[in-house]
């Protein structure tokens, strides 16, 4: 059994050489399309509708809007986004379940993109593999950017009776736009996965301890390794063919340093989820949840208040009035960068890092002194 | 000195193929005997009576009654049961050792068995070694199915002034119905175990850290490398003797969770205590109990409230109101079979783990968002 | 950097074979005296006075009676350890400091060994370095059976400007009784002191994490890498001459599984503190006290609430009424040689560990079910 | 990764040799200056003040006075410093903003040396290295005796846009004292220093698991691992050169032990902010903050009620009422070398270290009797 490693558990080593962090080059590409952050806003319907994808694409990060939730299923999401906000906590899990158990309407995929491509904003959609046949094209028809293809855990081959797995070589050639796919945390399965021709894979399974995959079914790799194997693969992947394949670290990201080591490990960007649930702009107005697990029977995610303490902007760009590392994203990046002497995110692969776990103290005092003296 | 692991040390790799999980079969054998459900059901008073054990037949699983408890010194042990569950914290103990005091019935062990039997359930009995010799053959006699001889620490070789020890090569003769014996944790225990003709083996000698035998004899091994150990010595005896003993992961399990990662170390199939005591139909009604141990000057277990929260059905299959593992435990499986790309449980056994601890994080915030991004 | 074990990250591996705990046999050694139980109680003010040294011999023991403290101190201790146990905490660092600064009389080390000696007991006593050239003939005249010379750290050779230091070697020869030695925790140390012809050694010098002397200066070994490596230099040492000097782990045991595991590092005997200052017969009634330190600068220890909880017989041989290993350390130990198969301590001596850390689990629940199940 | 160590997860290992602490000699120095306490004062504002330099040169130590603070903002500092201890918590990080955009003015640098260097005591000075080129002549001319160029990360080559990094070795030609720069953690960025001329080096980034520099932006390596790595690099420039190049550990050191352990990871002296914060004499008066940070879109540090308990000798030196290592730092120092067998400073970086955990324990009983039993 191999050791893998999660955020908590390793430390970033200064460069023998520094940067000023204004220097810093944080772009990242996929295939033609550059974004000058690096961070993704998951496509949950707490976090992303399309005001809030407009708002990404203008601070240089990119949204994906969940074309399985309510925005696709209603006319008037912005109702249906407030019954949940004022909903008790009794009442909450049976209003989520009627909520997702309306169909989702094709015409409305359509108006949603258009909403975004017309404010000249790029517009990411995300689909799960069983419907992503059937409705990939009317997005791609509709002018939708790039579209994520996402599920608990992805692989390249699934064995199911009920249904033919979602072929995403065919998807590939189906669809103009490019293919982000996840989630995975192998090199194996990475592999295969881009040799089918996809453009970008999102990391992350089960990847905090307290992660409720974790709890439930035991299944999981922490991020560091994770993050790790795959870039390997999409190194591997490279050499192989001279096709760059985007890696999206997703899930686990709690601060600034966890976003700092996922670069080190080799992401070329990140997924952020509960993070920008908390931005004043999000349309979950201080809440997040999860949508109705395909299983009944393992419920997965409820209801959870979370805040709305400060816009997108000051989440990505700060300034902060906090000290634990949960504003200003894109500053704590650029300065991580900075005294580890990597320009661009391609030097940030190469930094060193160090196995040093994040013991807690009890001592609070000396918690709040360790960071002056 | 080496590394043991207990589950919450270790955590499954997904694999390259995924499954459908309703196409795993999780079916699991003890010599002629196959279970459409891998668990049993531990021999304690409080969860074993008759009727529970018709009951985990039909779901496919398998209940093991205790012949050295209240179903077999008393004519109407739901009247001592009942005695048990309403006694006040102060007079249980007094009153666990007066019960306990009294003898064994043979007539008795011949008239729960049938009772099992006659329901066209599989029954299973268990005894302790001192008893075996004598009461193994009335229980075969009275239709047994399989009998199961347990003691805290077993070994094919028991070196004692006060009587002759066991013999397991001689039980196996002496009755014709399958033998499982424990609890073993090493690889040539194990083995010696398996050398005498048993059919199968129960693993778990002080799987926990916090666990009794732990704190005051200081010996036990985590569970993960005591399943391994053991299933070590099952495939080096398979290969030897084209016999394949069913492995039985014992204690330590407490969610969906611990349970997978049994099977990944190598389990056929894994006993519940404590969970199942929570069931409903439960003879202990929401109360579990340790007997009374043999030496009296090192006690272990009193009388625990679990409290009786869902039919051993909702347990083992759900659907679950719970998002911490402790519900549908046969969901959890299969789900985590499904995305490790397992068809049955001996393809489980070769899943890969990493070295992955669950570090407790503080934020429980965090903890709440992290299955959901 | 070695890595080093303590008594929470190891647990003991049952053997091949098992014994019943009554025919273990756990007798120790020093010279040519043997005893029956293999556990020394602490030559502390708190824990041995006359009847208590006589009881513990007639349980088997050896109690070391401090040449050093109160009993030599004052006529009638019995009034100044009544003064401690009656002090509030505002007065009782100042009452200490006092009591302590009374000269030791010779004549009262005579009168407390023969105290001793006339109820038909071994007599073992203590002191430190400095006053050893001198104390050591008065008590071996006066019939002392064994003398213990004792600092926290111990070394055969000790550089000083102020006195000569004491020579083990000349010690050996100027009495006629076995000379215990300690505290060691290294290979080295060890073999040294063993070299200079001593009969026994003490093993620990800051053995918790949370030992002052860990938290002070920073120095320490934990227990079970120190017995290890001190036994190996008593197994070199009986190679090289034929002679076995008796290893005794002093400190940090606070349960019965600490006890076992003490003895399967390498331990002949153990040392007891805290544990034994809980005896009903022990003169600290129901306190427990550090002498005052040589070096005023550094104190350490002041007077902690104990308990008097129960009878010395009941702390070594039970019957216990808790099941957390802190009564019944004679039972424990037969236990644990039982299932790890060990008829005698030096059987005990090769039994195998792992590394097991004692993670705490928050649930409370599985903690007291894991022992049932 | 290599896994890096901090504080609590070593322990020393006592030596062969023990000697008497009084004969101990832990004197440093940096090219011609030698100290007989290896201990400098972070330059702080909360800390040095003229007078507090004065104090610690008589003590044997060095402070070091923050040229870029209030002490050279303003005439009458202790007017500044009186209303920072007086503000309510509310308006305090405002005030600090506002006190700490005043500009540094050059005379005062002068006056404030000269106080200090009129009392006949040794005086350091710091610098932040944008303020280098220009201040540290002025400092040289007033009579500073040592340098300090100090900034979270230094390394010997910094990349930035705005202005042409600071030369070291063109600083180590233009002035005539000796240089100290820092802080750095690893042996590259270390040798690479070193080879500028310097004449000390500060080891520390990062240092401790909850420190705001990695909690916000992930970097830092705990500093037994750093202090080893740099003492390697000085090791190695010293047989290339000759030059010894004093190495002083500077963060994460809250007790006595993290103090040893220092030395014997290589230091040869330590620096100490928050635990001398708590000096009566420190000019904080029970508080300390850190200073306003470059970027001010990630804050560090505020205000901190740390209480004025101890002089400064009585915190270097004792006696001590407290047993838990913050109090004697030199007594704790002096006792490590003794039971260690280090004469000197050089002798201590040979001890020997295991890694030991500092796992807590809950039982508070224990913690309290295991230093003494």
């Amino acid at each position: 059994m191999k050791r893998a490693y999660g955020f908590d558990e390793v430390a970033l080593v200064p460069g023998d050489v520094t940067i000023n962090p204004d220097q810093t080059n944080i772009a990242f590409t996929i295939r033609n399309l550059t974004f000058s952050t690096p961070i993704l806003a998951a496509s949950m319907d707490a976090i992303v509708d399309p005001n809030f994808a407009i708002l990404t694409s203008k601070l240089g990060g990119l949204a994906v809007l969940n074309l399985d939730g309510v925005q696709t299923r209603y006319e008037k999401p912005e109702e249906v986004l407030a019954e949940i906000s004022q909903a008790s906590d009794a009442e909450v899990t049976a209003l989520l379940q009627k909520i997702y158990s309306q169909p989702v309407k094709e015409n409305l995929i359509a108006e949603r993109i258009q909403t975004i491509k017309q404010a000249g904003a790029t517009c990411a959609v995300s689909l799960i593999p069983a419907t992503t046949k059937r409705l990939a094209p009317v997005a791609d028809e509709a002018g939708a950017d790039i579209v994520v293809v996402q599920s608990t855990v992805t692989t390249a081959r699934h064995i199911s009776k009920s249904y033919r797995g979602l072929i995403f070589s065919e998807l590939c050639q189906m669809v103009s736009m490019p293919v982000i796919v996840g989630n995975c945390v192998t090199y194996g399965a990475a592999l295969e996965l881009m040799r089918t021709g996809i453009d970008g894979i999102l990391v992350g399974i089960g990847p905090g301890a307290a992660c409720t995959t974790r709890e439930v079914i035991g299944v999981g790799v922490p991020q560091v390794t994770a993050t790790m194997d795959c870039a390997a693969a999409r190194d591997t992947y490279f050499e192989e063919t001279g096709r760059y394949v985007a890696l999206i670290t997703d899930g686990g990201i709690r601060t600034g340093s966890d976003l700092c080591k996922a670069f080190a490990s080799g992401a070329d960007a990140v997924m952020l989820g509960s993070i920008l649930a908390q931005a004043k702009e999000a349309p979950g107005k201080g809440y997040n949840w999860g949508m109705s697990h395909p299983n009944p029977a393992l419920p997965r995610g409820t209801r959870v208040k979370v805040g709305a303490r400060a816009s997108l902007e000051q989440l990505l760009f700060g300034p902060t009035s906090v000290t634990n590392g949960t504003e200003n994203f894109v500053g704590a990046l650029r300065t991580a960068m900075g005294v580890c002497g990597a320009l661009a995110i391609k030097d940030m692969h190469k930094v060193k890092m160090v196995i040093a776990p994040a013991i807690k103290t009890e001592g609070k005092y000396f918690q709040a002194m360790q960071g002056m003296s």
